[in-house]
């Protein structure tokens, strides 16, 4: 079944409006790890409640509790169709380091088909090309071709302790069929792509004491405890040079992907001279030897440092030994590793690693599983149709390194599964300065998600 | 010669103006290291040579040139006396982390016996009492028992261009016999001390670069090199656990201390438990094997790590691989390691270290060598007289671990030894929060400076 054309007109006549309305979105500033944002977080989602109400979805309310609210509405009116449920974020991460950005990160700015600004792909960009998508099908036909319910939180890129909660809570109550969810990438341009595996997750802060109050480096160099040198100790007691991770056991459960997986891997069109130079842009590649770069970063548990508090980075030369060092890390997981025995391992191992004269304490401040998709189920088999007819272009399966805690929660406690259709692209600059979002994909990612809601509907 | 009693009074009936006078410079956040605080650093220089002029010094003067200047002053009125240059620094650290003081830095504030500030002791404070003890002499009995020269500068914080220049520039011409530093502490509360070794230093900066810009660590964790861990194994490969240094070569030209050095080392009244309690409070003291504690601090070289800059260390979880990482480094000097040597070494090992898929560059930032000064030099044997008679008690020789790099300037250029008097204590927090200055040792150091010149001009 074609799109109906009304539709399809609909979406082809208000790209310009399309694209205000998600600057004017972009423009706040809603980073949900900074406590000073918390006015920005819910101004967001009270423009995603108002966005629902004016196309005239019901029940729009945003659900409180400990955290950033959840914004959720619905539209019921297709007895008999399946039920979808949409979930996406409207919180962006931090946007340093600032001065590293061309133009504000909260200041969206178009240069050539690029939107720049944080959150562009990040997920406003594709919860807008969902909601510009619901809103076509109900302005120019009157109704959706299924049932919808939306639900889109604002902590996906802290803890997301909220949506947690609330599927939790609700489990099969939830009362939807499947989970369309538009935050991944596409593997190139133009190449229709869903998502069928996600790494998990465990963030951590190491925290390393070791003289009661900084001291002078050269009165008490030789004698006192360096933790930022400790901390070094155990970083490197945690990954080798290789980037094989040291964490006892940590090994034992990861699935290999299988043989089909790895064969379909091996076709998709990776140029790693141009990744390298394009994407990373470093002296060469790293990691696990005996593995390609593909299953590095989709099938293999990964170790990384995000940076280190404490001690002197000002100007000049402060010659002084930091009393107290914070290293944040984070381990990504894949199938089949259990998150909670891998996070008390990486507590296990700092602890072993402890340095002399220095006290250590990890503290996991997430703690996520990996998830894997049946790539046969009806609603993943519509999305690579719809994907299809969008982009005429067969639509491949990828896994991705990154981590959607939320598709395990739906799975383990809600019993469905997660479509990830994803419109970003691989320079688009994630958790980067720069992040961007490529228009010709939020035209496109309106009308796959307008065709995907059309073959769900048949 | 006893000090004359019109001195002795004068140093006794003026405690409390010497106390306000120390306040109003401490007031002065002379923080050479940051650009913000040009100002101030200018300021800190004007009160000195005010202080010189009020009380009767000749051709004060501020030295300007690329840096920050010195004060210069001069008393030369003692034809056929000796003549004793006077060095101090009035510049001070900066005072970060700023949480951790008890009162605020610039604000001196008194508790029990001791003034809390930042540069109270490290050297304002003890640049202070050798200008009271020279005012003094002069204002009691209208002259100095010997020709002075005082020379204090303001960037013994960071790299000390200027003096370095003004010691260099002058040599031989600049007409003293010897050097009076009162910047280093006593052995114990109440035991006079003679610091005759410092260490030298080399700082530097050492910079990773992975990746163009910062990643995702989902999407590229396990092929995108990362910086803080490309630091920690290169912190790792330039100090192991036990504190050895591993720069190919770095020990070769070590001098050991002479057994009767050592033996003198052991009498001193040093209680390691009570060393480790109360003054570093960490679980245990670190460093080479087989050395003890004061070896390690006074005659072993040493490398410290002071901080990592970039990546994320704010609140929450930024999921992000860092592009760039920049540490700063210091390794302390003992005689007779050479300076440059020991630089390019540490380049040249940092260089070996480069991790996969990482650029290095190591910015030396200043390199100074360690010093050694005669027992037996007639300005030495005079000062241990001069402290032996003000604290009732025989004088120590000691060594420090830290650096004063104008000291090896003045023998190599200017062919004069340094007497480093010093009236700090052990805990005085130099280079850390809560700086203080035990004020009975101001006063104690008052009368002992105005002792040692009584003594010089016999």
């Amino acid at each position: 079944m074609p799109l109906d054309s009304r539709v399809l007109d609909y979406y082809r006549f208000h790209r310009e409006e399309f694209l205000e309305g998600l600057k004017s979105l972009l423009r706040i500033p809603s980073v949900s790890a900074l406590s000073e944002h918390k006015p920005d977080v819910l101004r967001a989602a009270g423009f995603i409640a108002d966005d629902l109400t004016a196309m005239g979805f019901q029940a729009v309310r945003l659900v409180e509790g400990k955290g950033h609210p959840l914004v959720y509405g619905e539209w019921l009116q297709a007895p008999g169709k399946p039920t979808l449920l949409i979930y996406g974020h409207y919180d962006v991460q931090p946007p340093d380091p600032l001065d590293e950005w061309v133009s504000p990160p909260f200041e969206p700015t178009l240069r050539g088909d690029n939107l720049y600004a944080r959150g562009a792909v990040d997920d406003k960009g594709q919860v807008w090309l969902v909601l510009k998508a619901l809103e076509g099908h109900l302005k120019a036909s009157g109704r959706l071709p299924i049932n919808v319910k939306v639900l889109i939180e604002g902590e996906e890129e802290v803890d997301g302790g909220m949506i947690a909660a609330y599927v939790k809570e609700r489990g099969r109550d939830i009362g939807a069929d499947a989970v369309l969810i538009c935050d991944t990438e596409m593997f190139a341009p133009g190449l229709p792509t869903l998502t069928t595996g996600l790494r998990g997750i465990i963030y951590a802060e190491i925290e390393v004491q070791g003289a009661r109050t900084d001291l002078h480096s050269g009165m008490y160099g030789g004698v006192a405890p360096n933790p930022h040198q400790a901390i070094a100790e155990i970083l490197t007691g945690l990954k080798d040079a290789d980037g094989r991770i040291l964490i006892p056991g940590v090994y034992d459960d990861v699935a290999e992907p299988s043989e089909a997986e790895k064969e379909a891997w091996a076709t998709l069109p990776f140029d790693e001279a141009a990744f390298l130079a394009n994407e990373v842009g470093s002296t060469s590649l790293t990691g696990e030897p005996g593995r390609s770069s593909l299953e590095r970063m989709w099938s293999r548990p990964t170790f990384e440092v995000h940076g280190i508090r404490g001690g002197f980075v000002g100007e000049g030369a402060k010659t002084v030994i930091p009393a107290k060092a914070v290293a944040k890390v984070s381990l990504r997981l894949v199938p089949d590793m259990d998150p909670e025995k891998t996070a008390q391992a990486l507590v296990d191992r700092v602890k072993a690693l402890e340095p002399k004269g220095c006290r250590v304490q990890t503290r996991i401040m997430a703690a996520s599983a990996a998830s894997l998709a049946p790539t046969d189920h009806p609603f993943v088999v519509k999305a690579a149709e719809a994907l299809h007819e969008t982009f005429d272009r067969q639509t491949v399966y990828i896994r991705s390194g990154g981590s959607i805690p939320v598709v395990g929660l739906f799975q383990r406690y809600a019993g469905i599964p997660s479509v990830l259709m994803g419109f970003g692209l691989p320079d688009d600059n994630l958790h980067a300065p720069n992040e961007k979002f490529h228009v010709p994909n939020l035209y496109a990612g309106i009308e796959a998600v307008g065709r995907y809601l059309a073959l769900l509907g048949e």
